[in-house]
């Protein structure tokens, strides 16, 4: 196997984030969210393990399916309080060089006009290192707090993000020509008005007819994620993100989603290898295999129940808390439960899981797998799973932050550069260069953005002046 | 006189802020308005000049007045291209420990409920050191970038901002109690959700039921500053600024502006000295009067005329282009004009400005007025506009950056320290308790914001049980 493995940390500007429970771990830091130290920190750790990103997730409401509140969120730090996870990004640039952003914003809340300045701002400061998470919103305590009866339907929210995606391409492709900005102080011309055109959008949910107002960023449209699962969400991932990451707690539920993306892709006229999709894992490393499974029993014990459990009602929409902890998941007599928990019962179908040991499963790590072993053992399960998946991937979440990463980085990154699967140094250039090499800083050609660049009108041929003689000559 | 003056920086995240044409200059670093090193290399020049703040301006469209396009400005640079204020922020916190931050948010285009988290995330990261500036926007090609086909009118806007205003300081002030988040590991709570309260708010123009995403902040509300220059804009400013900055050419004409803005703050029952009120100015020093004088005319011949005629003409909404440099303004048959450049007329009634002659006012520093001298000249004037106008301080604009707030720092501020009109060490806590000192991180109950937050309901009085002898000895 030669593949480059991609890893992403995954985190949220939060105290928990999908480890319920274990931010009373006396270990844990998350509860300095608030602290710029605790995200250059988590940067640098980062950095040195040659991590191609951190991924940093972001709802814009609360949790409160389980129980009809947001009481045991609040309790719990469920992914509440939850700050900004754009502020934290230009002060990690600022102790790395090399470290790429991958930023969650929903396109619901914001019109496209001071958005794409908020991101080409991003791409600028970071020079170049920033991607951005498009998510439609899913929480409709989201759309309550901005003052809707609640979330447009979810096809129509891909519909209109769509169009989003439209405005913002024109607007970061379109508007400005490379050779815009000439900085001539000699001269005493900044940029020349003839290269920045005005971009008119009139569509159906949005109208702009302005110039962008940013000059033109090292990728100008920065790396693309998505985390679509449902139809309508892989057709917009397999459209327009560059990177995709899904969830799945096996190999065997994992592979068939990923060729699926990458059919989609192709449909598209894209390159279906070079979607780069990552699925969410959690990895207790240590020195030896007893030392790992010592940690994670040691993790274990922290981990909140009511917790995991108001995760898992945002997630499937279904109120847990009218469960025992012991009920049996197979017999509660609803399909949305069952489909819910699909993802359980299709690992092992022989197996019966009661809601306390889906709290248990979900308490670290959230929904995806738990890899727990030596620094060989983990180095061998990555292995296994993009051998059998053909995944690039982890978006590896944590137990213990920043622990979970440290550990990973000083065990299991040395263990994957033995055996040449993973970077040694980066790439230089921007992050999409990072991840698809030297001269692709900008999107590809086929990728849809690209329709919206400025083309320079076909100029007529230059009419031929000349004698008879070198005309003859050039023919 | 012993009022202590209070300074800001002014900047923008852009090449031309207020001095047209200096980006020419050989020494002038505005051109590296994208990187990270700039920002924070001013931030630490500030602070070792003892800054309050640094004040960032924002608009979010383009100046088009000026020739009915975009082009002059792009030509010189004119505001446009304009990244985003606030990204720059966090960086610039992670590099000092006092410097405060006040930055300019238009409310038109983005709704509370996500505005009201960035800010508390600021005020988060920087440690309570964050202001906004509160816009209602004033260029109608921002709103046609947002979809609009003009902005709303100009009391209309207010009238926005105003249920605006209460709905952030709801979130801000009501939702968390402050002995909400315990962070207790050992009972594992994070926070208690008795003390977190949703808001509602049903208006006009928002409606939002939500609790605010974010624990309370150092500051919770973000100190607030004003600029209107308005009736209705003054109306405003008097209620919720706790700084404002407004405009004027001379003492005699800011000194009536001084007075009115306290005069009406008293009216909405604040106390009128704790508004601080500060001025543009732009400062030019050397070590000499001489010396300053040379650098002074050094740095005119890089103005743009053309360049400071577009931002006069975004400022005044009239196109100067259509005139010549030599037009006598006086004569001009426009009432408009004659009132847009009323302020140099009652500067001085007995001269006549030609339009060269604002394009090179206004070129650098734009339209405050411009100290030349040595350090002991530019103090002397500080305190005699201070004594003449009871204005609290100045808001320095730069003609070249880094270099003008550097020659401030390295000459003038040692002379006010010298004086005892000018702080030499920062006092501890937030940016309000520098400003307002110890124990003030909150708003004061006077001030609006105050009647949004949560109030036990009054606890009935506990019954006296006590024998006859200690009543009466209570009585």
């Amino acid at each position: 196997m030669t593949k480059e493995i991609r890893l992403n940390a995954f985190d949220m500007n939060c105290v928990v984030h999908q480890s319920a429970g274990l931010w009373t771990h006396p270990r844990d830091r998350a509860v300095d969210y608030t602290n710029l130290e605790y995200w250059s920190g988590l940067a640098q750790i980062l950095e040195r393990g040659r991590f191609d990103g951190l991924f940093i997730a972001d709802v814009l409401g609360v949790y409160d399916v389980y129980g009809g509140d947001v009481d045991t969120a609040l309790r719990n730090g469920i992914q509440v309080p939850l700050n900004d996870p754009v502020l934290v990004i230009p002060p990690m640039a600022q102790v790395t060089s090399h470290l790429g952003f991958g930023v969650t914003c929903t396109l619901s809340f914001e019109p496209p006009y001071p958005f794409a300045r908020r991101m080409s701002t991003l791409d600028h400061l970071t020079r170049g290192r920033i991607g951005w998470n498009i998510v439609t919103g899913y929480l409709n305590s989201a759309a309550k707090g901005a003052g809707m009866d609640g979330q447009n339907s979810h096809d129509r929210r891909y519909d209109i993000a769509d169009e989003y995606m439209e405005v913002v391409y024109k607007l970061w492709e379109g508007s400005w020509e490379d050779d815009a900005v000439v900085r001539d102080r000699s001269k005493r011309i900044f940029a020349r008005p003839d290269k920045v055109h005005k971009i008119h959008h009139h569509g159906e949910n949005y109208r702009v007819d302005a110039i962008h107002l940013c000059e033109p960023s090292p990728q100008r449209t920065p790396v693309l994620y998505q985390a679509g699962a449902s139809n309508r969400g892989c057709e917009f991932a397999a459209r327009h993100a560059e990177c995709v990451f899904l969830l799945g707690p096996s190999k065997q539920v994992v592979a068939p989603r990923v060729a699926d993306i990458r059919q989609r892709a192709a449909r598209y006229g894209r390159n279906p290898a070079e979607i780069l999709i990552f699925t969410l894992m959690t990895v207790i490393v240590g020195r030896t295999e007893a030392e790992a499974k010592a940690k994670f029993e040691e993790y274990r014990s922290h981990i909140s129940h009511e917790g995991a459990l108001t995760l898992f009602s945002g997630w499937t929409g279904i109120d847990f808390s009218r469960y025992s902890l012991d009920d049996p998941i197979r017999y509660l007599k609803n399909d949305a439960i069952n489909s819910a928990v699909e993802a359980f019962t299709r690992a092992d179908p022989n197996r019966t899981w009661t809601v306390r040991e889906v709290a248990e499963f979900v308490g670290i790590g959230g929904m995806g797998p738990i890899l727990v072993g030596s620094p060989e053992q983990i180095a061998d399960e990555f292995e296994s799973w993009i051998e059998a998946t053909d995944l690039d991937g982890f978006n590896l979440a944590y137990a213990v932050t920043p622990e979970t990463f440290t550990d990973f980085v000083e065990l299991v990154v040395p263990e994957l550069q033995r055996r040449g699967i993973y970077k040694r140094e980066y790439h230089e250039g921007t992050l999409r260069e990072k991840l698809y090499g030297p001269g692709r800083a900008r999107l590809p050609e086929s990728h849809p953005a690209a329709a919206y660049r400025h083309r320079a009108p076909a100029a007529a041929p230059a009419p031929i002046v000349t004698d008879g003689q070198s005309l003859e000559r050039l023919s």
